[in-house]
């Protein structure tokens, strides 16, 4: 790792020059810097002699948020390129090409997707994306299903499990997700307007027990090699094409935890319509949509993996009658669960979506607030009776209803 | 691993004599191969001119009981060493002290414990253990309360199970406990006149479920450092002392099997009684005894690991109200579901048990089998709804009462 420096966007040219592609020798590059994350920097290298473009992702040895306080090692930079890869093999087109990698600089190139945009982006403005749930659900089935136990030999699996041992990027879940936003802690970021919310959150003693369960599911349960923070922040889409981007917190653990952030962030931006819809009929006539892509996006799931059951099941006790089921149901219940503990930590935690925190008007950035901690607390109170997503959507709807505003 | 060869005893010998200790410069030394196991030469090496003594233990590359058919990552003897320093700082005493290693000839030097005999030949011979279930009972919550994520470090759990992945010996778990006994498979072993049950076995849908969903726990859930086989063949006693040897299947996996396997082996020794004790009231008092150290050994387990969540509890979120009893409870569960599994796998598949297998009468070691078999499918059957030991007992007492002789 000597050799590791964060790059300037010059010798990310110069690097971007000496590649066998996809530049020609005549390349004109200029290369602008476009990360908007924490941990990385993202050059965006253009040749403006040609059509061509590329992305390079360079790990930083610190989270940018917090500053060099928070030091985090770049060993993710290299399972983060490994996960692309194996995702690209599972589900080719529905994650970047890589095109070269320098583990000790922390860096991969790859694929340029700027003609897709980021999914948050898109839901917040408006954009309609019906292939979504398909995609999603196809990229979910087929990467969680062939990295488990059901879909690969277990004993690969297991060395597989050894080479992706992530502790610092899942120490960030652990804290952030499974245990600041339950007390008071220095990292947490909410409106004073919400005080009574935050409190409630803190003393609630049911609620504990399951965020206690789920956190101890997200720690010991290896069940298949998770992107790890599958939000729609990290997906890049048209509304052909869906990409999936950014698995640096790739690690194995429980399915329903990708499933779940999905599920999550679609509800997310269903609890903000009202901050961005003055329309009563747009408005209803989206609410419905957002809450058809949640159904739509765990039926895709639930039809693909199923599928896979039937056709590309390698471990042998797996077949025992009733397996399929109770393994599907379980699975069901951890996405809703961990559903609730994504919305909630986005509204008390240290990181928040742009879907609701960007609401111009203050008392329905609040109503919002409220109603995403109202679904969230329900989703985690109720996972572990839930059977259908139809009453997960009910269960939702009674929630909310009571929301002071 | 290119200097790997396995010693001869003169070998053996020459090594002892370089080490720092134990062994003064004019010792005598003698070495006898007391390996029984199948994966191992075991040097037992002695001074003439003195009381002093140790042990090297080496590992094959490869199953002696199939023969070199049967290839063995030698990565189990650096894993042994590893796990037998961990258990020792957790539980001095308990396991045999490492003086030496060397990981190119896959050997550890420890210290010798022929003073003690193994407890599976003790129960055989009808010796009691009074002090058994208070030494095994702080020996696994011990190490398995202090390296899961409920007494260590998250993070430094996560190097460690990395440290502990152990593809090779948990595929011989994997298929010798969780797969072949139910179906036809090359290895299994049995007598033809338990073909009935054999075919039971094969056929019995409720029991694969259970089955598979055990399978799944050990596949996946990563809570503790187990010892792996902590049967009463890798368990030296005295009436004063216990120490627990041979934990080179350690990995990551669900405490409830380490637990279970103690259980099932006191439950396999007491389904073989008849077949060694004639006298009815000596065969009953016997009985009483082994039944009641398996309630011993779960409660003495259960009332240390609950003092441990008291005493050194390091979750942020494991004080959740609600949360131990759960755990505990799931752990119980898991410990009895295992148990069967253990028990099952023993009398049908590769590996027996000489409390029944060197049972002289042939229709007592048929009863004996049918009994073992019957207590290991209702354990199994029953594990994900039972609360007590006692319970289980009760329901250990209904089975065998049906048993055809």
């Amino acid at each position: 790792m000597s050799q590791y420096h964060p790059l300037t966007p010059q010798e990310a040219i110069e690097l971007a020059k000496t590649l066998p592609g996809p530049f020609t020798a005549d390349a004109n590059l200029e290369c602008r810097e476009i990360g908007d994350g924490n941990l990385n920097l993202v050059f965006h290298i253009t040749d403006q002699n040609s059509d061509k473009s590329i992305i390079i992702k360079q790990a930083l040895p610190y989270a940018k948020v917090v500053g060099e306080s928070w030091p985090l090692s770049l060993v993710r930079a290299r399972i983060e390129r490994e996960i692309l890869q194996e995702e690209y093999r599972l589900c080719p087109g529905m994650v970047p090409e890589v095109y070269h990698y320098d583990d000790d600089l922390a860096l991969t190139v790859m694929e340029d997707l700027s003609d897709h945009v980021i999914m948050r982006k898109g839901l917040i403005e408006g954009v309609t994306y019906p292939l979504f749930a398909q995609h999603i659900g196809e990229f979910m089935a087929r990467t969680l299903f062939f990295t488990s136990d059901l879909g690969m030999n277990q004993q690969l699996k297991k060395e597989k499990q050894g080479r992706f041992v992530n502790p610092d990027q899942c120490k960030i879940t652990e804290d952030l997700i499974f245990d600041e936003p339950y007390r008071i802690a220095e990292k947490n970021n909410y409106d004073a307007s919400i005080e009574d919310e935050a409190e409630a959150l803190r003393t609630d003693g049911a609620l504990h027990l399951e965020v206690a369960l789920l956190r101890e599911k997200f720690l010991t349960h290896g069940q298949a090699l998770l992107h790890g923070d599958l939000h729609t922040g990290s997906i890049f889409v048209t509304p052909e094409s869906t990409k999936v981007i950014d698995p640096e917190f790739a690690f194995y653990g429980p399915m329903g935890f990708d499933v779940g952030a999905v599920l999550a962030n679609l509800f997310l931006n269903y609890a903000s319509l009202p901050g961005w819809i003055q329309n009563e009929t747009a408005l209803h006539k989206r609410e419905t949509l957002l809450l058809d892509m949640v159904r739509d996006v765990w039926n895709e799931f639930e039809t693909r993996f199923r599928a896979l059951w039937v056709s590309d099941l390698v471990d042998p006790m797996a077949k025992a009658p009733g397996y399929e089921d109770l393994y599907v149901q379980q699975l069901f219940r951890d996405s809703i669960g961990f559903a609730g503990t994504k919305m909630v930590r986005r509204i008390v935690g240290l990181a928040h979506v742009a879907d609701i925190d960007t609401i111009p008007d203050a008392a329905e950035r609040e109503h919002a607030q409220r109603k995403a901690l109202a679904i969230g607390k329900t989703l985690i109170k109720n996972n572990r009776r839930l059977n259908t997503i139809g009453e997960v959507l009910d269960l939702v709807s009674t929630a909310i209803s009571s929301i002071k505003v």
